[in-house]
């Protein structure tokens, strides 16, 4: 069994943006020489994700604009901010859009459907933070 | 290390609908040969989600009313239904339910408690659409 | 390849209850003597979850706040409790906060950025209940 590791680094400008990473990750499955496997994609912070969706302005717009609706930053809502963070809403945003992805690789390639696309999900940005990414296989 | 893949088809009559998976996955793990590993099932399509959880119609019916009262179906609503589509909501509730599962494999069953079955879960049918089984171990 | 498996028992004073498993998936790590490889770690349940986050007080009361005011407890307002069940809530509240996590396992170690805990989260508890955790790698 082969293993690999790879960690990717962002800064983003705004508070909530998401950054596809596709072709990093696909850069990073050719470095591991791995044909067939698992390819685990998770963000190394508890206030981002990293998720699969479609590379659509629109929908991340969507996205923003419901769970600004349903979790709302308002610092004043949330018991965390109490410990002098103003990202509360944050801890939730990244549960409800999900941790990580696993995604299979099949031929040395991610085995994606034709609009899956990997997306980084920061929801308190503004700071250095780091994705990983760790695949095992053959 | 072995590995396995399999694609299963689905073409629900519904927009939104929910399929016990489950003994096709125990088909697919048989069929691999595999004792001791992991199992991967995701759709191929992100308006999709495949989830663990119980197959009681009732609670069928209470996950629909949830995504629809919190994530209503209304295509006026999404910026993404600007390209065309009429799914905006679809993508919303996917990932809410989770794109992924991955599932123990041990003494070659799938490694379960006494009420887990795997789902696929529709928010945007009536065309064809796939999923991804993907098995690694020995 | 190795695979290892161990099984952790749960049972809870409270209904809903967030459980810092940290530890015990370590020590499960060190036991399996895997050095490389990916760790599930899952609820062997319909109505809990395993996840990642803060272990911060306050943050974990902000998630029972915002679960309930978005997926009340109420048992009249769900089909499921027609069974007898009054745990429908349970149900979403687990598919929200999502059921399972996979974890990179590099140099024999959980492969986590500085804040990551993972926690069993029970949303039907007072009964006793099992987390698997399974290893496999080299």
């Amino acid at each position: 069994m082969k293993s690999y590791r790879k960690e990717l680094w962002f800064h983003t400008k705004n508070r909530i943006e998401f950054i596809n990473i596709t072709h990093q990750v696909e850069e990073a499955l050719r470095d591991s020489g791995i044909k067939e496997g698992l390819c685990l994609v998770n963000p190394m912070h508890i206030t981002a994700s990293v998720f699969i969706n479609d590379d659509e302005r629109g929908l991340h717009e969507d996205y923003k604009k419901w769970l600004e609706e349903n979790i709302p930053h308002n610092p004043e809502l949330y018991k965390h901010n109490r410990t002098g963070e103003t990202n509360g809403d944050a801890h939730i945003k990244r549960q409800v859009m999900g941790r990580e992805v696993v995604v299979a690789v099949t031929d040395g390639e991610l085995d994606f459907g034709p609009w899956e696309q990997i997306f980084y999900g920061e929801f308190d940005g503004r700071r250095k933070k780091r994705v990983l990414i760790k695949i095992i296989g053959e």
